[in-house]
């Protein structure tokens, strides 16, 4: 089958043909449809410091992805709850089940986790073996809508993470998620959706996706808006998803009094926190994302999109051909890309 | 009657005649048996940039007190639920009830709080008002311990923002409030409390509080033996009352993945955090105490203390007369007190 | 002033001629301009068993209403919050702050509750005094929709004490409040709202407010109806607004395993209830509804509201003058009203 | 190997040999030195309507028990987190991970759950399959102790879902589990722990427990006497396990206003509720309890047991070998036992 592959040190993932991987008891072979380019794969091509730690070579790439079942293992099978022929997404963290974290309900967290096209075999690929237990029906949605489900997941987790219905959000950063996270803020019943970037092709897709108002940076006084918006008492919940600390510092300027800070946006600096001032004489709450809870967010997002509360779309901007990578790759390096998709199958 | 008064910039206060305070009608009248005397008050007395920035002199001082109401308001008297003769203590934060942090009951986090013995006349004195709906009856708690039930709340706020029972805990900092924590933590059921100080007297107070180790930071490696003690996992809660950035450095290192750090002592600096070390993939929760919930708090500390659950009269270690303040400011200078008390009257 | 009195034992309320009241310390006297009638107001002009165990005669009848502040208090005005002009609306739960439940932060199930219009003097009048802090200022929402936030809080309590994003609803009896609770749905992000209820007009208010799917128990078979829409699974929440046994009955059959049964309709007799099969095997969670959250449920509502997220109005069917109070009842009574608006002043 | 099998309708169970069980892929085979004997296989024994109803004979009974893992399957080997020779215990309950109630977080209601003992081969046996998900280590808990893990996390889970430090709580019901519960909520942290039962000697196990109070229906009158011991407020929790519609009242009427009544025994009739009275006017939540948390509950416990917080051993009263099985039900059925526990290997 057809694979990218991350082969040697250095910058680039190289197009090989590999062996369609083996399908043990409870997994399931797919034959992957859609695939989401994602930023942690462009670490991966450009190979920066993360990627050369973290990756042990040569790797199948690639963890947002939606197919065809097409082989079930025998454990799986006497299960009788997935068959040749389902279409599916996944949960790309595979967890142990054992530690700590597993036992109390947050396997997001697993001591343990191997996230598929980082740590084993990814879905930049004709096909994937994945455990049953991370694979999740679409019934109904699209291959391309799931195979984007990862990404927006981790917005649903993000705005979730906090009591939606009738509050103010601000969402700092409008990437791929970031944009997802004003959608799911306005499935959630947000009154008021504000989203800020620098970059004005991200705020278009953020207003596309249902934020009241856009901010820019660059043009806009942030806090002395948001505030303004708010009537002076800020917003009940910060999603920082720009990864910088100039978000961090707007994002605990403009919380409210006893309000929330939801960090994803994960910096590659440290950033300065005046922790009297900004988090404790303010009784702020900060949470601290990683991944999609398992299973709980893929569970409210399938209910989002079914009932089409929810519509991610408008974010999906480019679509290539598994053999074009190289150009995916670029668009999202050019910073003009919202959700990129690679077209793998049918 | 007489009454410890911040007069003038300048360190110190001074005792002064003054009037006893007039009874408005949803009001009442303490005589003040016990006061408390708390670290806000030597920054008052030493009126540092905090005291110049925030006091209007001149200003009674203390808010941690209890004693017997001597008048009653006329429409508090109608309700009928306070009278002449009870011991009572009072939540010294005096809340505008409107704002919308109180409107969605955190009116600890009010937006016009009124601070008792800083922005309104406080509890050195032979009397003291308080709106009725501060005050609380003791109920056969003693008037001692009724008299730091302000900071007592502080740590039952800090503690039982978590989940307590079977829990691993950590306090870091043990000053008055940290000893309390460690007492609550226990009374709340946790399965393991860890104290650590600089300041083995200090230390001598935590485990009389009930800490399962105490740690120096000074002589133990406070970060691997928490390790080790906690099977590798780290501690499901911090409790931050050292308010030190080597505190918080300290507070992100042994909290467990998916675990939670309550902040609770105030810095006078800023500090550098590695959020996407610390915080996101750790998938931590940052939580700032401020106050003690209204009544919550009071009402949980009550429960600990009537059921001799929670102790806190081994911290008490330093007892003067109201003239005496000059000695109990000393005292915790040195840094030599747990907790310092003044006996106004009875 | 004018006022609607219940004078006497047995049916019927008058207009009588009564003094303004006095407006204490820590009040406001308000011009009422809209109120709403309710049920409880029919239970009083019929003097059913609970109306005779309840009320102290002569009483003001009525507790839902918006008006203008037209007086302050001493201490209410010191406060500064509320001035003379202020258009506002009333939690008419007037509340100890005393009891277990007051400070435990659910003051609206305080112990000592005197509720306006029943336990003391009411709306229906031109004139009605009020505790300051249980006034709400409108800030834009009109009277008229303020007149009925008391019942629609109902509606939002019992919605909102779940987790509605995503999740799956069924009203189960559609008066006003059942009508509301639809539209708090929606509002709320709830995928899919289903309306119960045997008036055909009742099920077109409920579809005007937001109702995906109405079903008619006299000609649907609502479980095998409810069954089929939610895949087999049964619904997320069920809000019990009927009070009836059978509402009962099929609240624990479509609940889903897991789900929860919020109940607000208050049945004049007793349920069989076969907690084994219903309650304990399926895990459901029931919570019984009293009044509105004290305030967090009018924060919400306030938000719904100025949002644009909830709109009431398609449910107010009628408007009466207040002499007309016995056409109001009559509406009421032949059941083919919404809520029923008092035009009282201006 | 030797087992207790249930082969065909009516009364008892015999003691057959049998073949090994294979052990799958990503199962593990466990050596059974402890089992616990429960109301469930006493039900089996009787084959009363729910067991002719459920089970489909043969099948081997037991499903709580501690062993040694003596095999490891292929995958669950792969692992590496499961190895010959631990010692172990497990939950019982072998669950989908697909249906919408896994996906939540709650298997313990999965859909499609098989029960050890009841729906598939149980642990009154040398040997048991288990998947290796199921499997927890001991860590240092003696079998005979992880051998009630299962009643003791059914008790865990019912006292845990509710607030428990500094709060009242009444045990209604004091067979093994709610004997568990008593030690459970004092070593939460709760400040009253009352446990009521007809019989003297589960009283004396209650109090063994740690209750701080017993009463016996049978001469005390239960609501007064919680009422008196709660200052009128009646208790914060009631955990009601006596599945007795008399239960039921009791429990509706001392829990306070704003209270909790978790329902874990399991009545074999209807009650009747006054659903306006008792839950709606007083504010309560109902909780239905089954199984335990998977895998937080378990968790849970372990903490509370390795702390020596708990120490379930006062509530062991009877130990058979397992060819004594006729023995070990006649002690339950006499009503004179608390925990029974087979003998089974080492």
């Amino acid at each position: 089958m057809r694979a990218l592959v991350k082969e040697s040190s250095g910058p680039g993932i190289v197009l090989r043909e590999v062996p369609v991987p083996r399908c043990g008891p409870s997994e399931v072979l797919i034959r992957v449809h859609h695939a989401g380019v994602c930023g942690t794969d462009l670490h991966i091509w450009e190979w920066d410091t993360w990627a050369s730690n973290r990756l042990k070579l040569p790797v199948i790439v690639g963890h947002e992805f939606a197919g065809e079942i097409t082989q079930v293992g025998q454990e799986a099978e006497a299960a009788g709850l997935l068959a040749v022929g389902d279409l599916v997404t996944a949960e790309g963290h595979v967890v142990c089940g054992h530690c700590l974290q597993c036992r109390l309900g947050d396997a997001h967290l697993c001591l343990r986790t191997q996230i598929i096209g980082v740590d084993r075999a990814g879905a930049f690929a004709d096909y994937i073996v994945m455990p049953a237990s991370n694979v999740m029906k679409l019934d109904g949605i699209p291959t391309e809508i799931g195979a984007i489900m990862d990404p927006m997941g981790n917005a649903v987790h993000t705005v979730l993470e906090a009591e939606v219905p009738g509050s103010t959000v601000l969402v700092l950063g409008c990437g791929p998620i970031g944009c997802f996270a004003v959608g799911v803020a306005r499935a959630a019943g947000a009154s008021l959706v504000i989203a800020s970037d620098y970059n004005p092709k991200r705020l278009e897709l953020a207003r596309a996706m249902g934020a009241h108002v856009v901010l820019n940076p660059g043009s806009d006084d942030v806090v002395a808006r948001v505030r303004e918006l708010t009537h002076g008492d800020g917003v009940d919940l910060v999603c920082e998803m720009s990864g910088h600390p100039s978000g961090h510092a707007q994002a605990f300027a403009v919380a409210r009094i006893g309000g929330r800070v939801n960090l994803l946006g994960t910096p590659n600096r440290t950033t300065e926190v005046d922790f009297a001032r900004d988090i404790i004489f303010k009784g702020l709450t900060l949470y601290g994302v990683t991944g999609r809870k398992m299973y709980r967010t893929w569970h409210q997002m399938q209910r989002f999109l079914r009932a089409g509360q929810l519509d991610p779309r408008p974010v999906i901007t480019h679509r290539f051909h598994l053999e074009c990578i190289g150009e995916a790759i670029q668009v999202i390096k050019d910073g003009q890309a919202g959700k990129v998709i690679l077209e793998v199958g049918a």
